[in-house]
């Protein structure tokens, strides 16, 4: 696998060379330059070159790059072929646009369960998938053993929802709760925060305004 | 407001300090020390001191910061008390949560309009706000000049979008579609990659496991 020297911005950085390798399987293009994908891409054929570096030899002298054999080595370096059974706690908007998001199945995530504590929506179905009690979270973990929780609930449920799934065995949280959980070491906590992408945006706005004063 | 010589390091920091400082003024604490504040965020006291002396000198020795100040003064940086006029292109699950979506107001994002395509679901309200046929979209945004287009359509759409929004006349996009928007230089886009960051999450359990082995 990935040698575990390399550096995490350049793993930040895979995830986009595997969307550029994807289009090109799209349209059927099989080998690329590191300067063909470095104007696809913005970036400089330099960086490519080293970045891909860190991953063992892809490359070949006047031939460039296999699309198809980056594309897999990069799948196998992120672990999106290894499959990973996912749950989601909540069932609000958020939690639904997450059950019908295709980038998880595409990714190897598949959503195996969805929990919620809202008497009125559990038991109804969204995409295929029916809402749980969330009492009954526990006895759903032990028996279908779930890699990653998904959180999805408001900020003052969040940090008892994550302690809950932890202490089920889960190891791996995708959180979305507008709060840093406090949790083990061991855990691994990936947090999308959009209020903070909100707010890089508006403070963008603000000085451009500013800019043209 | 904010010098333009603050580094966008810094910058991305600010929406966690306001997070934890309007945490406190929640929970009634009106005045704390940098200490303190180290405690609660778990970054260095230094740090702490380093980056909010880039806004000039809201703490005093010996007292600490004031919080509503602090809070308010970060609020301006971030442009966050001038309220922009959103509109969202895409009325399918995300875009649906995101019109449900609490931060957006709590920020100064106010929704004004969502547009979609699908006649099966142009002209249902979600949240108070009724789904517009996309080929609304000039007038609509010559008569209430937006300030802000998210883009929640699928990636084959969101260029062309974009494009859209732009020429209509919208300088700021919050893109949630997985891919580089091509636009001119003057178009500020904030991209939310959800696939980027499960990636991210992917690479962290492969890597977890190897270091078991």
């Amino acid at each position: 696998m990935a040698d575990r020297q390399v550096p995490l911005v350049v793993i930040k950085r895979l995830p986009r060379y595997l969307r550029y390798l994807g289009d090109l399987l799209d349209n059927k293009v099989y080998r690329v330059s590191s300067t063909e994908l470095s104007d696809k891409m913005g970036v400089t054929a330099s960086q490519i070159r080293q970045d891909l570096n860190y991953f063992g030899g892809f490359g070949q002298q006047g031939y460039g790059y296999n699309v198809e054999l980056l594309y897999n080595n990069i799948s196998n370096i992120l672990g999106l072929n290894s499959g990973h059974k996912t749950i989601i706690i909540g069932a609000g908007n958020l939690g639904r646009a997450l059950v019908n998001y295709g980038g998880l199945q595409k990714r190897g995530f598949e959503v195996i369960g969805i929990f919620d504590t809202n008497e009125d929506i559990i038991g109804t179905t969204h995409s295929g998938i029916t809402i749980l009690p969330y009492s009954d979270l526990q006895s759903f973990v032990k028996d279908n053993k779930p890699d990653i929780g998904v959180i999805a609930v408001p900020k003052a449920n969040a940090n008892d929802v994550a302690h809950d799934l932890v202490s089920c065995g889960i190891k791996a949280l995708w959180n979305f709760a507008y709060v840093d959980l406090k949790l083990p070491e061991d855990v691994i906590v990936e947090n999308v925060h959009l209020s903070d992408s909100l707010m890089t945006l508006s403070y963008c706005m603000a000085d451009m305004e500013e800019s043209k004063k």
